[in-house]
């Protein structure tokens, strides 16, 4: 381009007159050439200019012309591809995403439990099929700095359709996102990862125990270049459309901190720690009954682990986080810790942990960002001569929900069945491409009961999902 | 524009030929000059001039192909704003809008109600959040004159998930729409303005309780430049899927006129009547046992207003609206009266009406059009450089069911809590742009009951609201 | 275009020079000619060739610019008709396509069913309407070979909310898909022929007892020119969101082939065989009573025809399909048989079948396409100079439920309602345009009891539906 402008400018000083470069003719400046050495008479130069500058304007019509045809077409733009459907106002201050996502599982149960000293679940388990997560949802940004997100959820073992995230959020202030609405509160690197990315089919019982999930209340999250804090706080729907165990709640509060002292492309550490109020004033009448209480896995409906700690008050949580990801190879761990405050009983403290760790054989690595996991993008997609992405997985989690100082009092627990669950997951995960992933896990739990005689029920199932994200 | 058709018609006069102005070209004029002159040989000159014309053609061929692209890239055309997501084809037939509204609610109630009177309602009302509604839903225009709608909504206490509005409509006749499928029937100003528009966070006692809300049904309304008249009819769905009073119906008929003598930018009087039958003829087997009934507001579950009408056949109910808008101010009121028709039983008369009152602070104007009120768009939208528009809202409201001498009868009714309600709601609503809003409502509720000594019962709720709408 | 590249040529040629002939520039051509001469200077030949260059590279590099915006602004396309809203990438990888129907039914009944003899459905049958289908969903291409669906589904006479179809499959061997999730099982043309399309408002009592509808599963269906061969296997979701009656077996597998030894655009013969295998082993704990019902009708809630086979393992079914399209006319045919295998009982044999006839007063076609028909697209749509398509239906269909050798034994079955059922439907329908369809079902059913003196009941019901398929 430099020959040009310089060419230009020779051609504008030549002409000695202020002709702007972008509208320099070379025509009419031969024309003036000849007119000046008397090749052409003056009124043939007139009408030749004239014809020439009328030329030059009508190209740039034209040019006009097109840019407004693209720019009517397409004041807005859309594209679609593995991120699912996206647009976007050609100022970038409105945007809309659509997607959605399928998880359709399979399941194979075998169980042993409490055959001879039934605590109301005698039931064979069964095999079946459920869709865990049917969603379609809508999210986008609107006059720039303001946000919203509505998804609409079926799912589970009751197949209810309902909304999961719900929110107005504000992302004008620098690194901080305000939302309100349903979604999810701050505790745990596993909950907080989304489930199209988790490595289990399954979060730990711990995780589902005590995380936090989604309330309907205000959060601020603040992310710095590694390291993140979120806090929020909520009052209870009351409208059980999930299973959340505190759902019921009256109201609490929340708040987590995560770092990552190493945070490259293929080596993450990351540390995280979070606490939690939840009150329980207002729950049941005057009787604050607080049942916790566990599945072994997705296609045992009636949960085997549960306790119900009478004359609940509120609960205080504490969960500390650790993880790691190394090339292939990731590990990480959370474990969990709560107090149950009661009026006239002991409180009681009960908790959960579980180490997770993963290894891709096609040697892809986790993402990390905002401490948060992310997924696996497989290098070669099957259909682009690969095939795709293999990773290997394994979790050991336990559950401890049985205070037996605090629950020995009379009167003061109910609604008993097991009261401690220690679970093997092992899974293998296949990732086709960026949008479908097929998993299998082997669960194997064991389940006790708060009996002196210490009684262990087994449950073992072979789960698979097909999982579409779009 | 006047230099370039002037010169290029001189140009033509010059050449001698019939050259269409925009075929022009002055490189071949300057030839045939120079030629002509003698300045180059014929030879060249017939060269040169292919050389040119080529050079035309190709320019041509150029801009043919562009616009060919933009065409075929663009053959309908995506709009993304503060109006949602638009999509319209090119021969603008067919369009498709995709769009959804979230009212985040959170309440805070204090309540003494009929302490010592137990009618019922025993349990303290309490505080928490809810969706009033989210919704995500499409509609649009097929073969220019028929149109559809259809959304999905979940929302209130219940939480549950269903369809609002789906019709099937033609609007092919000269301002006249007709509709099938569900959709509002006419009767009520505040019914008929949009949950996203109007001033308070509920409607009205009497509105929710005399107006229709949606039906299964047909219905034809036509426009005139300050009036509207809607008439409609349908046949119950009798599944309960709303909390509408009058779900349960037959079958119904409803008419609404609307005139507006004053309809200018910054003022506008209204004026609506509307009369509407139900027919209970098949409801609840051989009884007729017609229940009526009303929160206080939407955190108070259980209804403490509501009579049961036994052995009723059908509802005739009138309803009068008339409303003003002037500048930043605005005034509402509407009167609902309806007969109860009764086989064995004295008719009975029941009647409710409000009175609402707005005021911008920042000097916007609340909209009007079709005989429906209309929202506030914020003049200087938040992240525009201004703070939104601020508006005061007022309203009394009373309902009044209970018809002495029609329930003094031995079994005449039955279900019976409280019977008049009358209602304070004060408000606050910032407008923060064309997408969101924030209400804060303070409702100050006094509940009496049919008894001689004529308790009172009292429920404070203030309540705040998220909305966005997109 | 011959012009063009010959004068190029020739003019590249006079210039002795390796001109490209897109980059050949007639003015250059000129200056050279002008200075070989002498009629400008080698300096103005220089200073005017430099300018002529770059106004040549400005005029590319403004090309270049136009495209790229091109380009940018709609890498993906939209597509807005009457076949919905649907997204390309530029790639044709990913594809979207965002749709509906509405199916808004209303319906008057008239019945004396049992009146002297009640067997549990005492009710008078009502008048009512009911949205038989409300549904949006969404479904496409990721990575060309994988495709996906999901819909939303709100109908029948329950009014609740789910999901229909929710796949993950995979079409990228040859004329061969592949699908997990939620689809139709192979069974039945009537069955597999969408909602939408079929001639009757509803399929015929055989059809919905006997074919397969949706489960979760997997199938493989691979088509020729004119055959089908489709299997499928499933495992049972057991959360009952749909009135399948097969919904809540542990597993199953089916198998249809299809063959079409006439396939024309107006004449089409179409032979169809299917077989599947339910098992019930793990419904209902220890004793798999198993319930075969159907409706008359969808105004009918309480099912008329029900017998209960308890103590039921499994079933075997075997469907055959018959029809054929002769122009405006078409006549199809399905006879289903069922043996339930059961433990301690003698095994029940059950069958149904129906015959259907369509007339198009307007002329037109019914479609077909890979062993499944379609609908009717009218000649002369409203609002384009016709009145649509008219539509002629007649259909009469049995379902005998009795199996009285195996009903006989003490304690075979139970939840006895009616046992055998005659449907006459006769129907008209207008194909308004390629979206909206009317249509007018007149339905007499006649409904046995089990006992020696053959009681029968009759439910008449004339239904109308308002149908829109976006």
């Amino acid at each position: 381009m430099k020959l040009k402008s310089t060419s230009l400018m020779v051609a504008g000083v030549l002409l000695g007159a202020a002709v702007m470069p972008v509208q320099a003719d070379p025509m009419l400046d031969l024309l003036q050439v000849l007119r000046d050495k008397g090749t052409i008479s003056a009124e043939d130069y007139s009408l030749l200019s004239n014809a020439a500058k009328a030329k030059g304007e009508q190209t740039a019509a034209e040019k006009e012309e097109i840019m407004a045809k693209v720019e009517s077409k397409s004041s807005s733009s859309v594209t679609v591809d593995s991120k699912g459907l996206n647009f976007q106002s050609a100022d970038k201050a409105f945007t809309v995403n659509i997607g959605g996502r399928i998880h359709a599982d399979y399941g194979f149960v075998d169980d042993d439990y409490f055959g001879a000293n039934n605590t109301g679940i005698g039931n064979e388990f069964g095999n079946g099929s459920q869709f865990r997560r049917a969603r379609l949802g809508m999210n986008g940004t609107m006059f720039t700095d303001w946000i919203y997100e509505l998804e609409i959820n079926y799912g589970g073992a009751d197949g209810d359709t309902g909304f999961t995230d719900a929110i107005i959020g504000y992302k004008g202030f620098d690194s901080t996102t305000i939302k309100l609405g349903r979604h999810k509160m701050p505790a745990g690197l596993e909950e907080l990862t989304s489930s199209n990315r988790i490595s289990t089919m399954e979060r730990s019982m711990a995780t589902n125990t005590f995380a936090l999930s989604r309330f309907n209340g205000l959060s601020v999250e603040r992310k710095g270049s590694n390291w993140t804090v979120m806090g929020g706080t909520w009052m209870g729907e009351g409208n059980g459309d999930t299973d959340n165990n505190n759902k019921d709640s009256d109201w609490g509060a929340a708040g987590r901190f995560t770092f990552a002292p190493i945070q490259e492309r293929n080596s993450v550490v990351h540390l995280g720690a979070s606490i939690s109020y939840i009150d329980f004033e207002k729950v049941g009448g005057d009787n604050q009954n607080i049942r916790v209480r566990q599945r072994a896995n997705r296609f045992v409906n009636e949960r085997p682990v549960q306790v119900t700690y009478n004359d609940t008050k509120s609960a205080n949580t504490y969960g500390l986080e650790l993880a790691t990801i190394q090339g292939p190879f990731s590990l990480q761990g959370e474990y969990f810790y709560r107090t149950l405050d009661r009026k006239d009983f002991k409180d009681a403290d009960i908790d959960g942990w579980y180490i997770l760790g993963t290894y891709t054989l096609t040697g892809e690595t986790r993402g990390y960002r905002d401490g948060r996991m992310r997924t696996i993008s497989p290098r070669n997609p099957v259909g682009q001569g690969g095939a795709g992405a293999w990773e290997l997985v394994a979790r050991y989690d336990e559950l401890d929900l049985w205070d037996s100082s605090a629950a020995r009092e009379a009167g003061s627990v109910s609604g008993l069945r097991g009261t401690k669950a220690e679970n093997w997951t092992l899974g293998l995960n296949w990732y086709v491409n960026d949008n479908i992933r097929f998993m299998a896990n082997y669960v194997d739990s064991k389940i006790k009961d708060s009996s002196p005689n210490d009684n262990t029920g087994k449950i073992k199932a072979f789960t698979l999902r097909g999982q579409v994200a779009f």
